[in-house]
């Protein structure tokens, strides 16, 4: 089988170039917000925001402060804020310059996301003209640091639960906040532990005894002397894996008042009159409503782990280029790039970033989009799941990358000075903030599969079992090219594009049909729906990661297919040729036991993978060079050519 | 297919103590050094060298030499030495030692490698006796700190090429070391940066014009007032991802001289007549003897990487059995361990290391045998092999293993107070010190392939292949119990102990079958046999890996089937299948493309993995409470109620 495939190609496919490269993917230069890239990666090299460590911790946090409040001055932090409150109305700018900072230290990285994107996007999206005049334009300028206090020490996935009340008094017409139980004490706040000012606290908001669910109150939490309020405690959260230039901490309430007007009021709010008025009737589509509206951070993160993928490749491909062992037939040692096992390593996480640079750039600019779409429309809810499911995806694939890369540099890859501990340890946590990523494939298939728009109350799961059933019916009669059970393919049908679009669309189905059905089964034999739906758990999560996969290759297969240059499209082609194969090898089990090709098809894709790795092989380095990351931002002696 | 498994088993297997389970887990009390294993315990938990962070660098490494020195005064790191110089002659209770330090802060175990493993150990393997007074007294009781100075910044893989010389002057009868590059810097060296008093130096020895390979030579290199020798640089290797205990460093020698009896000199000596000379003809012979001699590094941090794993086990399963997250049925909240993804992360995990552990156990006592043979022995080699495998399997697996825990416990899991992250972080780089396990994959491969004891010199790659094609189809013809080829297996097959057994010999013969054909084909084109064999690597690799994984599975099997108490190993029992079946079903991939068993079968097999993990979930806490690690050692608030 595997005389189909040319043995030991070496030459290169194609003569290309970094700079080409990086302008495909750059792409349209407006929608790319190359001018705000510009800007940024500018501020980050003039200001020196680059890899510190070995500080004492108080040190670096206050480090991290001050280049945070120079990012203030830069007006990086709030360009997507309104331009009349400090911002230059630039959602789209406002990530693009995020992911540019992702290549300089991660913990500024969080820093300005917490001050910016998550306490500043909070009172933007759910606050209204009030809170914008009075908080926006402070924010901007980092002359209040803000927090985000969401997530609770008893509850993180599940926001709807948590305990922190926010009752109103009608007596002082103030909003007191409290704290009821260990349990509910803000945790892993960023800002919290010592720089914040003031908090965005969600908490159960009742009014005349009734609840209203959660919704967020701004909450002074220290003066600007650094002074903690009355009735808050503050405890650090200490030493954390990495990001140890933020201030993260625990934040606790005990009778807390602050006025009225401090409710971010945009979906619920308290009249004059001390009553509860809100747009939307029911608690739970508010609820999903007041998530929706805060989903930058999802794709901001989705986006700023990818740009920590391609720095860890771009140290370990060039440290391949360079290190040698072993002796070879040319009386030279041999360099490590051209070992397969080390290309197997690296080149399909180079194919991965590719492939995710163009689902990434999509679902920004559908997220731009979708603000000016209803809140709670459909859009925004479909652009929620995307976020969601990227952002797992995306943040799963640069804790499996930069592993892989670590482990490539040996030694090397081991000392902080190569900058690869610190991806490492700082990204970690990616896959569990903003979201657990399991919770949030979870979250992404309950919003594929149930129509949310007629029943926003409470999903009715059984539906979701009509509508896979249904939707995998139809599909699975359609007749998928790769489907030959038994039959040997040719190189030509294993290298199409279409093999691989129709493949990943019939996995989806399948997968989507085999939820439903293993979910019936249970409803059938009188489960629970909720413990039927966690018994089929792990289906969920599969589904939602086959989805993702789907989509992000048929969005890499457009922007090849556009790419206007010959001699590109011919190794993005590869490029994408691995993405497809790779990720079909990897899960191969799965398309054998569902017959989609036979074994001797399977065998021939594992051989297919090694010769595409070694087509790619020449292109390696020219392929991360095309990322574009200043040497000052790698900051890897072992990658750019420094002495440690 | 599903229908034969039965779903939702809820019920205990049997009513199992995690005292019950220790017993087993230690067999017999004699060959698993209980009694050292006690003395350990007892010296760490007295001495507190439980967990710390957030120290200062140079504070953390002096803390930790001073931890060292108890070590050194409690005897526990000179176990394994001639008990005439301050050792008890008891390798077994040396590596038993290292396990249970292994608990503890990993710093301090890895300074403990280097101190008594490596440099003690090098002394004891490569030196004589003038070199055992002098030195092995000095280094169990501290007294003098030592380095263990191999791998050099451009060879670390390929110690046979280093290029540090040792050069005999016989007009003052002494020995030169020489850094003759950059490249030959010794690097990474464990007490360089700051302790060490001598250094064992390997190095190209020159004699009479003649080079006569890598030998080891002790080199002091910096007096007991921390004043570096003259011609001695050292430059530290600062900030690690982890193990910041420990001081690494680089060290370089200029023209250092040395008396000619500083040679190790075992195997090859300069005698009074200034002439070399060599019980062992061979220079490569030689080197592998040598190498070969120095085995029990590998031996002990495969097990040390296992006890990382238990604790990060012990960490994630107590978590979550106390942590509540959404709303079940009851009107509780479900706790972690109760949903399937966390099961599916977590007991595979368990399953894994209990399988570690009787195969460790195994070569633990298999090496401690094999020191009374013959250096170079057949028996020697094999235990060689056994160990590169054993070190990179368990190594991997930690560092997988690691990672889940740490995603399990969400952002718990990234506070530094909790462990999980000094877990990661000290461990990750076991995957590389010791040897590079791709690299150590590859040794074991060509260890089993080829036969050394008629072609010593020079490996006949040819060999491999007439080898490996004469055992595969040997092999390939016998009847397999699992292959199907269409039928569907019944769920007492799918449990059944000789499915997988015969399974998984199967499967590594074929592999071996495959890597032979595919070299052969290579050489057939007329391609040089080292061009060859890198572009057969991955199969290389993956031969090392299911040829450990048969191991592992078989030397489980036979303990579990020892056990005598009936509850016992009703659990022990299912603990092997989930071990059997997780592994067949990660690779199920392969399984099919070989047609070892059918798609429907392939699909029992997932959904038997969901209901082992449902069958063991009640016995989670009782699996990770027998590792019996005390609280103080787990030194994890989310794991010991303590308050953070």
């Amino acid at each position: 089988v595997t005389a189909t495939i040319p043995d030991h190609p070496t030459e290169q496919v194609a003569d290309v170039s970094p700079a080409a490269l990086a302008d495909f993917l750059v792409g349209d230069a407006e929608l790319d917000s190359t001018e705000a890239r510009r800007r940024t990666r500018e501020a980050v090299l003039d200001g020196g925001f680059g890899y510190v460590y070995g500080l004492p911790r108080d040190e670096y946090r206050d480090w991290v402060f001050g280049w945070l409040k120079q990012i203030g001055e830069h007006g990086m932090g709030s360009l997507g804020f309104p331009s009349e409150y400090g911002g230059e109305d630039d959602p789209a700018g406002a990530i693009a310059s995020f992911e540019t900072l992702a290549f300089g230290d991660l913990s500024l990285l969080v820093k300005t996301g917490v001050q910016f994107g998550l306490t500043g996007g909070a009172i933007h999206r759910l606050g209204t003209q009030r809170h914008h005049e009075e908080f926006l334009p402070k924010l901007a300028r980092v002359e209040l640091a803000g927090c985000f206090a969401m997530t609770e020490l008893g509850h993180g996935s599940d926001v709807r639960s948590l305990e922190t009340t926010a009752t109103y008094d009608p007596a002082t017409d103030e909003i007191v906040v409290d704290t009821p139980s260990q349990s509910a004490r803000k945790d892993y706040i960023g800002n919290a532990g010592r720089h914040g000012n003031i908090a965005v606290v969600f908490a159960q908001l009742i009014v005349d005894d009734e609840k209203h669910g959660v919704h967020a109150v701004v909450v002074p939490i220290r003066d600007a002397d650094g002074q903690v309020a009355d009735g808050v405690t503050v405890i650090d959260d200490g030493e954390k894996m990495g990001l140890n230039g933020v201030d993260n901490g625990q934040l606790s309430f005990d009778s807390v008042r602050v006025p009225r007007n401090n409710l971010l009021d945009r979906f619920g709010t308290i009249g004059e009159d001390g009553h509860y008025s809100s747009s939307i009737d029911k608690a739970s589509s508010r609820f999903f409503t007041m998530l929706g509206a805060l989903v930058q951070g999802r794709v901001s993160v989705a986006c700023g782990a990818l740009s920590v993928a391609k720095s860890a490749l771009t140290i370990a491909v060039r440290y391949g280029e360079r290190r040698r062992q072993f002796e070879s037939t040319e009386g030279k040692e041999t360099l490590l790039m051209d070992y397969l096992t080390h290309q197997r390593r690296l080149l399909p996480g180079i194919a991965r970033a590719y492939a995710l640079h163009s689902a990434l750039r999509r679902l920004r600019n559908r997220y731009v989009g979708s603000l000016d779409a209803e809140p709670g429309s459909e859009e925004v809810r479909t652009v929620e799941g995307l976020a969601a499911g990227l952002k797992a995806y995306s943040t799963w694939n640069t804790t499996e990358t930069v592993q892989t890369c670590r482990e490539s540099c040996g030694g090397e890859g081991y000392l902080a000075v190569n900058r690869l501990p610190a991806l490492k340890s700082d990204s970690d946590v990616f896959t569990t903030f903003e979201g657990d990523n399991t919770v949030l494939m979870q979250l992404l298939v309950k919003g594929l599969l149930s129509d949310y728009k007629e029943q926003f109350e409470d999903l009715d799961l059984l539906d979701i079992v009509r509508y896979g059933l249904g939707r995998a019916s139809d599909t699975l009669l359609e007749s998928v090219p790769f489907v030959n059970r038994g039959m040997d393919r040719d190189e030509e049908t294993l290298r199409d594009r279409d093999t691989y679009l129709k493949s990943f669309r019939w996995r989806e189905d399948h997968v989507t049909g085999n939820l439903a059905r293993r979910f019936k089964k249970r409803i059938d034999d009188g489960a629970d729906p909720l413990d039927a739906l966690i018994d089929c758990q792990d289906h969920v999560v599969r589904l939602g990661q086959v989805h993702i996969e789907r989509l992000v290759l048929e969005q890499f297969a457009e922007d090849v297919d556009s790419c206007g240059d010959e001699d590109l499209r011919a190794v993005l082609d590869l490029l994408w040729q691995l993405y497809a194969v790779e990720r079909t090898w990897v899960d191969r089990g799965w398309f054998l036991e569902h017959g989609h090709f036979s074994a001797a098809t399977s065998k021939a894709l594992g051989a297919l993978l090694n010769t595409l790795c070694q087509q790619l092989r020449p292109h390696a380095l020219t392929l991360v060079d095309a990322f574009e990351i200043p040497d000052a931002l790698l900051a890897a002696p072992i990658a750019t050519d420094a002495e440690r």
